[in-house]
């Protein structure tokens, strides 16, 4: 079995309108939150696909200086069809190595170049031992080669407060 | 960035037990519920760490005959510590591509050669898309090269019952 993200498979007709997000993506980031110091990360993510309606998301984080990891997340995006079953719109399913489990969802807005998806997590799921995050929101913004998103959330007893924003250019 | 999940970082100390899980596994495996016909699939499983307590975990599974793409997996094992905080055991957290998310919690027993790791999600957080996934128990069985694993949910309605088995032999 091939490890490669995107084999030479035709896209779900679901999918299609996304095929600009498939490849890779890096650049850098500012982290923030009234809890801890700011700081900045270098960044990379990755969209693939297999022929389904959805896309495989992988993310990390390095610090800026040192080049040591940070953070990661990987998931799902997923491109529901509006077949009067499960709703049209998106769904982005994905967990941290810190115990956390986002299910965000919302919409995706067509913009020329790209386009911005709105998508929030109202109940964020933790394990036991994880520090408590209960809400999520995220944008993420893709025109032409760039992604710039945007992520706010609620947790350790703060409200809705703004903690990441990115700019990432097209690797490949 | 390099995309390789293993790279030269040393294990940190609370993922040096688990070391014999790094790697790539490969095999077979069966798949029942009630509510379907049995099937046959391949699979390949990935183990990846970056000098944190967890490794990074993949999981993709093909047709045993047309090699099309099945189920795939992403997510992460947490190797607690017993600082008194987080307490101690195994959590597994991972989301599939149909909207489900897995937070898994349980313990691991030591064998020669290996071990097992019992583990079980009583609550299986889905989309508003997804079907509905109630609770699951995952047993995974290390012995030397070879991984085998068990998997059982309460999903559509059904009481936990026996889903998925596999026999994977190490590959890398």
């Amino acid at each position: 079995m091939s490890s490669n993200p995107t084999p030479d498979r035709a896209l779900h007709p679901a999918a299609e309108p996304f095929a600009f997000m498939l490849g890779t993506w890096a650049g850098s980031g500012e982290g923030s939150y009234p809890t801890i110091d700011g700081f900045s990360y270098l960044e990379e993510v990755t969209f693939g696909h297999v022929g389904k309606p959805f896309f495989a998301y992988t993310q990390k984080t390095r610090h800026a200086e040192t080049g040591a990891p940070l953070h990661a997340e990987s998931g799902y995006w997923r491109f529901l069809t509006g077949d009067g079953v499960t709703g049209s719109g998106i769904e982005l399913v994905m967990v941290h190595p810190t115990g956390v489990a986002e299910l965000l969802s919302g919409a995706f807005i067509a913009e020329h170049g790209g386009g911005t998806f709105e998508l929030s997590c109202p109940n964020v799921a933790t394990t036991a031992s994880a520090v408590l995050v209960e809400r999520t929101t995220r944008q993420f913004h893709f025109d032409g080669d760039t992604l710039s998103y945007d992520v706010a959330m609620a947790a350790v007893g703060q409200p809705l407060t703004h903690h990441l924003s990115a700019t990432l250019s097209r690797r490949g």
